[in-house]
């Protein structure tokens, strides 16, 4: 059984999950090279190979678990975590371990296994962003979990095994350590200033705007300060929202936009990068807070850049973030 | 210029190296791939295709700068810092910034192209962590600076871009954050206990026996309790010893001991898996510590375990520490 062990040195919690071997066999693919098959469990018509959806968004007069749905999420069928599982917290000499609480869920966001995220309407997008609102909503309601990380990995340099565009969602009973670190640097500043980091970050982006690259009502896309990923792209609300879950339809319509905008100039720029998109959101005990502030990281992965960062926690990074805007504001779309 | 920058959030520092961009166009290899050619630079015989040595173990009666030398450090010929620059501290509005100052260099292990690394004699291997030593001890003298990172990276998932044995040397005027957080780590603990948690961790590890993998005089070779890759190990000095720098000659033979045997057990059991060497050792300005404890650690880079890391610092690991160990323990050389 899966379980989470922490680092007695640096505080870092790593998911032990045996289960998870049989990957080692797995073949690795380029985006591109697993057609649609008689297999693929995330096609349409195929809902009958995938645990019972949890929810979807679909055509009037379909049924649960048939075709007829445009976003659909699932429980993984062979989770890491479980709900299941009794939240105990032991000491093993001087180590930690706490168990494999949790969830494991995917995300399909659409039906069309060839689609291309960028290219989804910006009101297909919305609802991919809407399901991952209602199913933080949902979670949240199970109070020995701390947080729900969602991320999308394309490509085999960013860690995808399917080629059909999805989605995944872990909910967990700790939390990750770049949220925690995020959480005390943002609250370090507000000790220090009673400002948001973020706000400032925003006000002096829109001030400089030479890692801006693109900007509607309610988000800025920008190239970080100190991005450890060439054409790494932060979107960030422009209003000081700490807590995704709580966003409107209406600000996930926008967020919608930004990323389908960031994401046509990307692939356009870097003819359709692997990448790694991870939302950052405040912790689930947080219902407010006036430090933090959610955004989306955009990470792409160019198999050129790799390295010794694992051991190190250094970075380096060929392109200076004003390059990278530069060239992806001039992208004409 | 190459440039550090810091993210205002989390505080992690990165280079932006603008210069290493040709590096993009650069075609990778697996490794085997490259064979010695008139062009390889760290090749016996090449030594002018190279700046000139800052340190080489050599047989007698052969010249600086020309063959005859076994182990033989040279500066990088595009380093990205240069220790001409002047240190720099700048405020960019919210965000901070600090001149490309430190130094890069190379360390060629061996003039023989396609020697494996775990087939090096522990008296060839030796050499090499002296050299490491070397480097190090002058580098300390230039009090600007605050760290030396020295790792090797092995084929082409663990970043590397050259084919010819040869470790690496990045000398900063900045701790990287993973030697922060440990040294944090281990200051809090001392702090608690009055005990370095290195020595605790050894104790438990001679104790328990299931993550041991290998142990001689000087050093064990663990499975660490919380791996962020399967089969990562960390080799450590048995007595309490904060800084590299001052190991003996004696005692870096008992460290190469230890790396061959853990090497050539990787090498069986994961059929030469590219990996990532990485010396932790005490900041620069400690000059004895009751608290930290250098060591090696050894990530083997299994392409099937990639992901989405990077952006929330949480893993997940397919294979137990435990059952690394057994496997390695098993592994008969």
């Amino acid at each position: 059984m899966a379980e989470f062990r922490r680092d007695p040195v640096d505080g870092k919690w790593v998911i032990i999950a045996p289960e998870r071997r049989k990957r080692f066999s797995t073949a690795r693919y380029e985006p591109g090279q697993q057609p649609p098959t008689e297999q693929c469990p995330f096609c349409a018509g195929k809902e009958s190979l995938t645990p019972s959806e949890l929810f979807a968004f679909r055509d009037p007069n379909t049924k649960k678990d048939q075709a007829g749905w445009r976003v659909r999420v699932i429980p993984n069928r062979a989770p890491i975590l479980r709900v299941e599982v009794e939240l105990q917290r032991e000491g093993v000499g001087y180590y930690d371990k706490v168990s494999g609480l949790g969830a494991n869920e995917v995300i399909i966001e659409t039906p069309d296994h060839n689609q291309v995220y960028s290219k989804l309407p910006v009101g297909h997008l919305t609802e991919i962003y809407i399901a991952y609102r209602e199913r933080i909503r949902d979670l949240k309601k199970d109070n020995r979990l701390k947080y729900v990380l969602i991320f999308k990995n394309y490509g085999r340099t960013a860690g995808a095994v399917m080629d059909h565009p999805h989605s995944q969602l872990i909910a967990l009973p700790i939390l990750p350590k770049q949220i925690v670190e995020e959480m005390r640097g943002a609250k370090d500043y507000y000790d220090h200033k009673e400002r948001c980091i973020f706000c400032d970050i925003i006000h002096q982006e829109l001030e400089d705007r030479e890692r801006l690259v693109f900007e509607n009502k309610d988000f800025l896309v920008i190239s970080p300060w100190a991005p450890i990923f060439p054409f790494e792209l932060w979107i960030v609300p422009i209003s000081h929202r700490p807590v995704y879950a709580d966003s409107s339809d209406q600000l996930l319509r926008s967020l919608a936009e930004a990323v389908k905008t960031a994401m046509s100039k990307l692939d356009l720029v870097l003819e359709r990068p692997h990448f790694n998109l991870v939302l950052h959101t405040v912790a689930f005990d947080v219902d407010d807070s006036p430090d933090y502030h959610w955004h989306f990281e955009i990470l792409p992965r160019l198999t050129e850049v790799a390295g010794f960062e694992y051991g190190s926690g250094f970075y380096i990074n060929p392109v200076t973030p004003e390059q990278a805007a530069d060239y992806l504001r001039r992208a004409e779309l």
